[in-house]
């Protein structure tokens, strides 16, 4: 882990002296993981995982997205390679979302962080109750 | 994977049919991935993965982030209690940031989407690029 660690804090040194702004956006944490980790993308990577789903399929499935979102947050995806657009030409047309190649390899990792979220939601949501009730005492 | 992705799908119903708003409040992916994906969240939780940190030399390891987001992450990582703050008397009293055993327990799947970001930038870059230029000949 220590290892790890250091060549971890060089890298952050390294873009960040990578020529300055430039150099902050070579950097993949800011780059890759900002898309990857937006309001929506986690589930709906989880949804698409499983099958390819129609607009109004997807929609159904997260019913407390907004139409407006789960456009701009297909559109993200796609636009970074996760997710592949598929229009077929029946009346009215219909568009089919599914992940590509890279979509599924990005799954992966994305998959252990779920997991890990599921088996520790109660120790999350004790942590949050215990901090919120120190702050109401301050 | 197809198991996987079928018990996955059972769970996104499941959240959504247990008591409408209440139930989706009870995803794991919705309560627990948004804090950890949170714009800079990832990059603190890398950081703290290193060694502990004052405000003052993360806001120098992160030259991006304004001190109002800065305050804002650490407080809501603080809050689901993968941080910890610890107050020091000295004068001016000085604050330290470090990982809780739970921040520790969470990072390493988090390590996981770092390194295949890492990885993958290249893909992605490209992916976008080649998008950008579909949108553009449209």
């Amino acid at each position: 882990m220590d290892g790890k660690a250091i060549s971890l804090r060089t890298k952050l040194e390294i873009y960040r002296a990578d020529g300055g702004e430039a150099g902050l956006a070579n950097c993949p944490i800011r780059d890759v993981i900002q898309v990857i980790s937006g309001r929506w993308s986690s589930l709906l990577m989880m949804a698409l995982a499983e099958q390819p789903y129609r607009f109004g399929q997807l929609r159904r499935l997260i019913p407390d997205i907004s139409q407006r979102m789960l456009t701009q947050t297909l559109h993200d995806l796609q636009r970074d390679g996760y997710v592949h657009r598929e229009v077929f030409a029946t009346k009215p047309p219909s568009v089919e979302y599914s992940l590509t190649d890279l979509g599924r390899s990005m799954f992966e990792p994305l998959l252990g962080l779920i997991q890990w979220a599921e088996r520790n939601h109660r120790a999350v949501r004790t942590a949050r109750a215990d901090f919120d009730l120190g702050d109401a005492a301050e």
